[in-house]
């Protein structure tokens, strides 16, 4: 199985193990709202974890993808209460099989301001 | 010439008879900042007129692409009054050479707020 087709079988199981076996140990995370990017492996499944933890919630689904030369772009969308999501991750990888980096955008606004809001008040969550 | 190499003479000219070639009439523009879509050659060309005006400022590259099955996705970077601003277009074509599709996603929050004020100034300009 290749990196991508473990990412999508994460994203369905939200299994931890799978994170574990794709995320370089110096992966880079850049998030739709700021612009400073998240280093190492720890932090990188941190977000991931808990981005994909909310936005897996039974709507969400992957509507197209490229993938060539170590980067596959995954467009997706969701609705969640009712607010339509619409992004994309972009995913470079190494010949390990390894994430490098992750990053992800997402329109529209409304779509943004609502993730912003869910992903602060989960990543501030006891764990 | 391929469509995806008039975009990046058009961007880089600013020429509007690349963009009257290459964009179909029945084209569609997704915002970054709005959800529903806007439809038919006229106002996409205006739309992707002005964004390009405005971006297209010394500080814009391109730094990714891949291009796959009728969809390019052509990562871009800018800097704008001190703003640092990451995007991609995401481009659907057809076997005429025709645009369909251009979705714009924008990164980070702080970039996306500022081209949302400067597009709505000139989009609001006389022509």
């Amino acid at each position: 199985m290749n990196v991508v087709d473990k990412w999508h079988k994460y994203v369905e199981f939200l299994d931890a193990t799978l994170l574990d076996e794709i995320i370089d140990k110096d992966a880079v995370f850049f998030s739709p709202v700021v612009h400073s990017a998240q280093r190492g492996e720890k932090i990188v499944k941190k977000y991931l974890s808990t981005a994909m933890a909310l936005l897996n919630n039974g709507t969400f689904v992957y509507t197209h993808e490229t993938i060539q030369n170590g980067v596959a772009v995954l467009e997706f969308e969701l609705e969640m209460d009712g607010v339509f999501i619409n992004g994309v991750d972009i995913i470079h990888f190494n010949d390990l099989g390894k994430i490098t980096e992750f990053k992800v955008m997402v329109r529209p606004l409304q779509g943004i301001m609502m993730l912003k809001e869910l992903m602060a008040k989960s990543l501030s969550a006891p764990t």
